[in-house]
């Protein structure tokens, strides 16, 4: 029995899953990280963890076909180098032949929301060709598997959805640019709506939900909204808003058999689907579109980065025969 | 010597091309064409057409390759259908063995936009794997070679980029959806955008100009910029905003190695492009993607549409050990 060891690097935390060859989750660990840690160190660091997840599952390390990691930043996996990363100190650093020659295993490199969107398709590639991964939280991930293949970009960035501008002259986005998607439609850009509704409305259950708190996330606005706060609820729907008129851009632009909406956000659950559902599909151009787009939620309990991860070795349809 | 038949059938004129092997154009006829003539006349006219090119150019029908077709609306390209057109009558009508029967050609069809992106994309092919065409005409058209193949979309519209929002609640597009790209960027939205110039500034020499013309058509607003109106010049300034807000988005999000403009409006020339370059290229957001995109204007005096139709046949890298 193969098994496949991912690691999801994120900018302050990294998780490492070992899965059996039917997919399962046969156990799961993490460990904080940041930008201070030297790549060599975070190296050694995932090396011990892989050890240590061997041994809390039982399973020997010639059992295990691949070791996958999923980088935030961008990722040269033909040459094995993370080129770059703005939250953790990589700097066209040799990730895969250290990570090999630490773990002695077979290593995969992808950046995080390519790895996210092919941790997504893989359980559906039996009947979907075509699937384009949006990530809500600090800014906007997105990533777009086509014909059963990662779309790379030219200059190795893959899909790159924050940055469509969909509000020429509004938000300054943390780019530089005006109006990007991602100014409003992250977490990122919750929180701010949030604070401006604060400032405007000081007597809200909004501002005194956060007050308590003493502090506004990804939650502040959908917590007070079902509270039944006014003020909450229409920067809830604005944000709804935002965020389907990029979506709707993005999947009349891309045509993608199914969207999967993750991050913190996502995990609103069903009701927050289908509010975005409502809000996107009887818009889209294609009339086919509105009817066979499939918009959902992650598979993944655990996450589709880190699925994704240690899917990574069945890469450009290859290997599809090891799964059993 | 192998010849490649090309056919454009615009929503109003059909234009034919007969091409060598090297690519250069030997013979070029057009026809009016339109909703009122049935398909399978429309097919009995190209073969006319064709044959009458061949022997204006000497060629006998047994050097002619192929005969490849860019249709205006959704084509299904495996079974030969042009599957529904906006501007002519096609519904789910068998165009390819038709032109086969008609014309005793292999057909090649493909969306006239895609076409186009093919049409780009053969000649440099030896250094260039991805590249996006944007056609500003009476709508915006778009197609995305990437990694030297058409990018076909889940429904077979391929990209379809004049219905990204770049202004939440903004102008009301043809689709019914507010703020789409091609509301502003495309030659009906700058139609649009000089007609309310001309209301809010009666006395502007762009309005004496579209008075003295009896009409506003797409030149409208550059020739009365180039004569000095400042009217004009607000309204041409403004149109490079809103196309560059799109453009970046798109590049952003789609990092093609070279972009492509072409339509009616890209025919302003060298001084438009380089105004589109001045207002992208700076404010992308992949450092690589601003230095190295290439942003330029079609290679095809004929049309990238009529080129890329005779082109058609060198798919998926079949052939390229044809040309010459």
């Amino acid at each position: 029995m193969d098994c496949y060891l991912g690691i999801d690097l994120g900018g302050t935390n990294l998780k490492a899953g070992l899965f059996d060859s039917r997919l399962r989750l046969l156990a799961q660990k993490s460990l904080p990280i940041g930008k201070a840690i030297p790549p060599e160190e975070i190296c050694r660091r995932i090396a011990a963890l892989a050890e240590n997840l061997l041994q809390a599952a039982g399973i020997r390390r010639g059992q295990v076909a691949w070791l996958g990691a999923a980088i935030p930043g961008t990722v040269d996996a033909a040459a094995g180098l993370a080129v770059r990363s703005a939250n953790l100190g990589f700097d066209r650093f040799p990730i895969g032949p250290c990570l090999e020659e630490k773990t002695g295993l077979a290593v995969h490199l992808a950046n995080d929301a390519d790895a996210a969107a092919w941790g997504e398709y893989w359980p559906v590639r039996q009947h979907c060709r075509s699937l384009l991964m949006v990530t809500l939280g600090t800014g906007i991930g997105s990533g777009l598997v086509m014909d059963g293949r990662l779309f790379a970009g030219a200059f190795g960035g893959g899909l790159e959805a924050g940055h469509m501008i969909v509000q020429k002259e509004g938000r300054l986005c943390t780019c530089g640019q005006r109006g990007c998607w991602e100014a409003y439609a992250s977490a990122t850009g919750l929180i701010c709506s949030v604070n401006e509704a604060i400032s405007a409305h000081p007597a809200s259950g909004l501002a005194a939900l956060a007050a308590a708190a003493g502090q506004v996330d990804g939650k502040t606005a959908f917590d007070a909204c079902r509270q039944g706060d006014p003020t909450a609820r229409q920067v809830v729907e604005d944000y709804l808003d935002w965020l389907a008129a990029g979506l709707i851009g993005l999947i009349n632009l891309l045509e993608p058999e199914e969207v999967v909406l993750s991050g913190g956000i996502a995990r609103e659950g069903e009701w927050f689907l289908e509010e975005v559902r409502r809000r996107v599909l009887p818009r889209l151009y294609h009339p086919a579109a509105r009817h066979r787009t499939l918009l959902r939620g992650s598979v993944w309990e655990c996450g589709p980065g880190l699925a994704g991860a240690a899917l990574l070795g069945f890469g450009m349809g290859e290997g599809e025969d090891r799964l059993s």
